[in-house]
């Protein structure tokens, strides 16, 4: 056997466990599309094997379960909220900054999609009443979200920018409210200007918590003027 | 003929007409029920027919489609949100008394019947994207409540409890936020404490947006506490 043999043999179970990763990622994809126009208690492993033109036991094979494919999409659906909406505002400065940016990337999520809904809303609607594993994970899902948004409101008080007796549970509260108002408004109501009133709830929730160091958005907005000039 | 004959003979039809809207109330209390667990879009001929242990084409003579039972749904729980939510907020004084009244029931309604799911929010994420005469009776009924909301601002603004230059829309915007996000904790992540931080919420909208007759929740409580020593 000659060395080349030897590659080619031992690379072939790791390229099909690897396509194997591939045709799941793509179902979950599927899935995760599907689930944001039908909701999740409305994907089914049939439905799925349909628009991938795969078998149902292919998809099945996959998942084990309609219920794992559920919480395959609610993990995937967290994985592009992180990528969307957490990980740019990372860029910002702790604080005020951080914190505005995380809001301006949810708002873009909750309402400005409109092709996709937004799963950790319609989801909390469709399994409030049915507990199991699907409803954890995506209350797990959400819960880290909001811890994240909880840890922003603390650095924002380290950093002096918000009242250092602040509640951040109260604030990250009326902040969730804005963003759960504008998604009703925009996708259900279809009024106009949801975002300009999320925005203004959003900078009034600051500065009635506003700290020795808070600088409202009037101002950053004046600066940034003064520094383009 | 004697006159009671006549009496009997013109009775029946009104009686069997009767008969009829009694059993389309029973089928219609049954059908909310079950959206108030499963969604509208939940909701089946064949279901409520089991439910009722009506026969489905019992069922379909009285609504003719699956589609008129749901907005049948809609219109009785309009009514049922007016009995509970509006008109007992109507017996307190315009302006800030009833406009809290209005608050008030309105978070009973979203998240205190743990047994059942408010439609105007479950329906909100269900339809968005479902355009049809179902969305459009849901689109409708919300928007009348929101109207009244409104009105109750405005009021508030005229007895000068408001600010005259405070804005009812973007208020309205914020106080629909505060109950969703109570809905949201209170039934689907199950935090405790939700309703304090809702009305923490609603008394500082108010505060921010006060007029010149502006009187704290604080302040009537004193009041209350005084006329009742």
């Amino acid at each position: 056997m000659s060395d080349s043999t030897l590659a080619v043999h031992s690379a072939r179970p790791c390229r099909l466990a690897q396509k194997g990763r591939q045709t799941k990622a793509m179902v979950v994809d599927v899935a995760l599309n599907l689930a944001a126009q039908v909701g999740l208690e409305g994907l089914s492993i049939g439905a799925v094997a349909e628009l991938t033109r795969m078998s149902k036991s292919g998809v099945f094979a996959h998942f084990g379960s309609r219920e794992e494919l559920q919480i395959s999409v609610v993990k995937e659906y967290h994985h592009r909220f992180e990528q969307e909406v957490f990980y740019p505002a990372l860029k910002q400065p702790r604080g005020l900054p951080r914190l505005r940016a995380m809001f301006a990337n949810w708002m873009k999520r909750a309402a400005l999609r409109i092709d996709s809904d937004c799963i950790y809303i319609s989801g909390a609607t469709e399994f409030d009443d049915r507990l199991g594993p699907v409803h954890d994970a995506l209350v797990e899902s959400v819960g880290m979200w909001l811890a994240a948004v909880h840890r922003a409101i603390a650095q924002a008080k380290d950093e002096g920018h918000l009242r250092a007796d602040a509640d951040e549970r109260q604030i990250a509260f009326e902040i969730h409210g804005l963003i759960l108002a504008l998604h009703y408004e925009a996708r259900f109501l279809r009024l106009p200007g949801p975002i300009r009133r999320a925005n203004a709830g959003f900078e009034a929730i600051l500065a009635r918590n506003a700290g020795a160091r808070h600088v409202s958005l009037a101002a950053l907005n004046r600066r940034h003027r003064v520094e383009t000039q």
